[in-house]
């Protein structure tokens, strides 16, 4: 590995390219734009050499074949990750390997759009990690990541903001917010702070007693 | 309100096309097979006046200015439903109309993609009408619905079958599918049934005993 390398693993987020949908290239462009370490997830590697990316790091199951050694000598180094466990999703995997690897934070594109399924267990598994390293999950209209501790952002007015439960969070207290929470709980499925927004230009704080909340920025296009 | 309609309303589902992204004109030929009473939401009604469809209701909270007596006149009889409540969604306001006209089931569209916000609240508010209405969200890369009783189908070998559970999930027993479950609990951001599949040929049989479980079919394209 070179110094270059170990240089950018202790100072930005990492950047784990899934196998969803891919995001426009202005925002891959912003996400490329430190240089971060990177990894991607199995069948993705050919989408990704399409768009000319130095990659760091290949990680998936790799069910079906492919040709290891060519992939390696277009990317040299390439650093090639077979996790043959069925019991994780490949993003799951990768998150794994960069919390082995000491990063304080990744973040993630390409991992919703598509299958259903595959979306929202790669969106609600965030909260699995919040303690263990820093994840935000990008895609064209969305920026999500999972509350830890008290959360404080200064907004533009109107920015939406959804705060959307995992399961069932307790004690939910919000300022800043147009529909502010007051100690309330919020129940996936039947309660949900889907599509609110900050009030006014200033600071939006948010915090919660139990449970697993995801913070999501949003965009209509 | 034509006779065609009343017989419409008895026979077959409803279809609730939603503000998302919009799916293949394949699959929405498919659900328009059978001449279904049909309710727009909102903005989601000049995507569909372009496609040249007949409906039946357009309802939202109307925060935009339309041209309603355009709209009206090229879709005569149209019944428009104004729904300023800011407390639910726009689908779910589209539901709750369709259970209080009676229908006993509704398709529902163009309700994922884009905002993961939007599409997250709109997947798991499924799980709230389970015992009021049958409601299947279908996407091209997707079909959705909630569990209700005992669900028993035949499936092809190899198709999968995701087990989604909205927060916790207990006593879910299943057969037929390559990785079972006998009364496991399932928890969404930590442990869900994504990416199972039916393991041969015949019936897959899935049950809960408590909580609110999705049971998803995805394919990719």
């Amino acid at each position: 590995m070179s110094s270059h390398h170990i240089v950018k693993e202790k100072q930005e987020p990492a950047l784990i390219i899934a196998n969803g949908e891919a995001c426009s290239e202005e925002l891959l462009g912003q996400l490329l734009e430190w240089s971060p370490f990177i990894v991607v997830l199995d069948h993705a590697i050919y989408r990704v050499l399409e768009l000319g990316i130095k990659i760091d790091v290949w990680l998936g199951d790799f069910d079906k074949d492919h040709d290891f050694e060519a992939i390696r000598s277009s990317q040299e180094p390439l650093e090639i990750v077979s996790t043959p466990d069925q019991d994780k999703t490949d993003l799951e995997k990768a998150i794994d390997f960069l919390i082995g690897r000491g990063f304080p934070a990744a973040n993630i594109v390409w991992a919703t759009g598509r299958r259903a399924d595959h979306a929202i267990t790669n969106i609600t598994n965030l909260v699995r990690y919040k303690d263990q390293i820093r994840l935000v999950l990008f895609d064209d209209y969305s920026k999500i990541f999972p509350l830890r501790g008290i959360f404080e952002k200064w907004y533009v007015a109107g920015t939406p903001i959804s705060l959307i439960p995992v399961g069932e969070v307790q004690g939910i207290r919000t300022s800043g917010l147009k529909y502010n929470l007051d100690h309330e709980t919020l129940t996936l499925g039947h309660r949900t702070g889907n599509s609110n927004e900050a009030e006014i230009d200033g600071m939006v704080r948010i915090s919660a007693s139990q449970g697993d909340l995801l913070i999501m920025e949003c965009w209509d296009l």
